[in-house]
């Protein structure tokens, strides 16, 4: 077996040589440094016995052809966030790609299922704020209509940033054809959060993707002068969105895994010399049990509510965003601990807060799992994201070892 | 006796419908509209046995010689915020004027002491940021090196801005000599809060202006991605700024008349996916009693440490302003109290929470008082400002039964 975890981490820093700068990694999705990051990816295909096109979302897919037809899938993205780490997105793509290498070789260019490593188009959706494009079009899930008018910073327009990369959002559901013959699907990801470095872990078997639920919460009181108006006489805004900034916390830490977080804060009219008039906050709550997002939803609801009673202001909730749960495929989880306990001797389960193309893979009835490898201090979406190098060449091993398990696993499908 | 309280309401009329837009007042000094409103207050003086001038400073003053040299003051401020409303600080202007009128007319030109109206240039330093400018040249208190390098919004430095209306920064200190023979102060000034109005009296004598500790407090803490990062590894800046928020309302309301605002708070990174790293807060403290400033200052500092220890943050405080508490003079206040019951039945005494010229005069050693009328919902700098029409004519009659008190007083005294 020719498997070489050394060469994905050389490839990672060829890659990173290409396509980054001083601040970081520069691939965002539809620029002309992603383009060249998929051109350098092309190359490594000659000699291949593979075939390689991108389909009507962008998506880049890359097929070793097998003894049967069904399919197991290996993704991730290369595209990054501006100034962006040198790992998320393209660890798992180029992991995946030694896992196709090694099997072409080991089954002399046709294994026992056919093998297909897919570069997801703009998982980050950092220029136009929609993130999974090109997965939620191979699932069907796109939202084309509320996308098309999407427009970057510099007001060019989702449409023709995509029409440039040869791209027509009209032809979208064309994507879905990719999804004949899929029978699981496997993402290597950084955990991008502190849990397995708290827990002196490398790997952890990912069980799902968290649902979330996204709000924007204003608060309105009344502004007043700083110095005029006694204490008994306010309606400020800014208490009542720290009482709620701060019970938010008490609602996630009643169940284990859950998250809330007001992110943003902003008053008005934010001046030191006046009372807060109104307060604007979001809160981003999250958890892989339906049941226990929606109970934090509604207490976050009703605490809003009381603590702006209790400070004579009034509350409007408005929803940003949400998405339901994501868990991953029983028998696929069992196959991903078993592959890491292989591989280093102890395996963890956790939730992803994270989104991640898999999920959308999973939304379209796919079986799929993700791994996670350690990140060190937490830290991802930044040039200082990093994971130790003896962890990414355990992840490579245990992905291998899961698409093993997996291609059997295919094959004893009915 | 000729005191005609109308006219005052009339006047006051006038001038806003010289000088305001449908988005209120907008006399902001050292431009055009401050300057018509300064020119239409000068033809009114056409006919009466007054002099005229403005101060190095750009003060206006309008003496009614008496027999006697010493002179009770009568002040104010024409300049208004962008947006202003119809009475913060022309009330106290055109008051003192009726009051000069009536003296004008009662003593046939020569009242028993002299009586000087003083417009204040630039009270509000709505333009540059720098309240008090005209007061403080005339107390001696200007920090004109600080103040010289000043800029509005549109980069126009402070000091040309003065010298576009002939005042030059460096002849400031010749404004000290206006505050000779001055042996009293008086100055009407709207609430500007809602004390009055909630207590149902028209008028308050004003015990001083509260002293001002003025901080910007940033709490440093991780950003962190609000998927990945459980509850407990956290070290979210935005929490330990919500306990500060809250806890500043307790240290103030130990004591009765103190105040404590946290105005702004912005959030960084600030987005909905992130627990906030770093939060920037201010706190606004007042009272006019300098010792419970002083505890109230140091118990906001000892919270904010334990608040920045409980989230695992750090805190930093960088003062932006503080001014000590200026008490009023203690026969001024006797005889506030007694013009106002003589002329609305009952009295109230009140600290001022707000800044006023009155407080740099008594900082230059001038025995002087205020009198507040009531504002009605509290509201001021914005065109919804506004006080009943009747509240504002007892102002205007107490006013000047004060000033009739503090003649004799000042004729009293050795």
């Amino acid at each position: 077996m020719s498997l070489n975890p050394k060469r994905t981490i050389e490839e990672l820093k060829e890659l990173r040589e290409l396509t980054s700068d001083e601040n970081g990694a520069q691939r965002v999705a539809w620029t002309a440094t992603w383009r060249k990051a998929r051109e350098w990816f092309d190359a490594k295909l000659a000699g291949l016995p593979v075939e390689h096109h991108h389909d009507a979302a962008g998506n880049s897919w890359t097929t070793l052809a097998g003894a049967s037809e069904k399919v197991l899938l290996l993704g991730g993205h290369l595209d990054s966030v501006p100034n962006g780490g040198w790992l998320d997105g393209s660890l798992d793509v180029l992991a995946g790609f030694e896992v196709l290498r090694r099997f072409a070789e080991e089954f002399d260019g046709r294994p026992p299922v056919t093998i297909r490593l897919v570069d997801w188009a703009d998982e980050e959706g950092a220029r136009f704020g929609r993130s999974l494009l090109g997965s939620s079009a191979f699932a069907g899930t796109a939202s084309i209509a509320v996308d098309r008018g999407r427009t970057d910073k510099d007001g060019v327009r989702l449409e023709d940033a995509l029409r440039s990369n040869g791209v027509e959002i009209d032809d979208f559901d064309e994507a879905q054809r990719e999804r004949k013959h899929a029978a699981a699907y496997l993402e290597l990801h950084i955990e991008q959060g502190p849990v397995l470095e708290r827990m002196g872990l490398p790997l952890a078997t990912v069980l799902g993707t968290k649902g979330v639920e996204r709000h924007a919460i204003t608060f309105h009181g009344q502004e007043a002068h700083s110095g005029s108006t006694p204490m008994n006489a306010r309606h400020d805004a800014l208490a009542a969105a720290a009482k709620l900034a701060l019970e938010i916390r008490a609602i996630a830490r009643k169940h284990s895994d859950a998250v809330c977080t007001m992110g943003s804060v902003k008053t008005f009219p934010g001046i030191v010399t006046a009372v807060v008039g109104r307060c604007e906050t979001t809160l981003d709550q999250r958890d892989l049990d339906a049941a226990v997002l929606a109970q934090m939803y509604r207490e976050a609801q009703e605490a809003s509510r009381r603590f702006a009673g209790e400070e004579q202001c009034s509350v409007e909730w408005s929803r940003i965003w949400n998405i339901e749960p994501v868990p991953f495929y029983p028998a696929l989880l069992t196959l991903c601990d078993e592959a890491i306990r292989e591989t280093a001797g102890q395996t963890h389960r956790m939730p992803s807060g994270p989104l991640h193309d898999a999920a959308e893979v999973a939304r379209a009835g796919i079986p799929a799992v993700m791994l996670f490898v350690q990140s060190l201090r937490g830290i991802s979406h930044n040039k200082i994201e990093d994971t130790k190098e003896e962890h990414i060449e355990l992840a490579v091993r245990a992905l291998d070892r899961l698409a093993s398990k997996a291609a059997q696993w295919i094959l004893e499908q009915a």
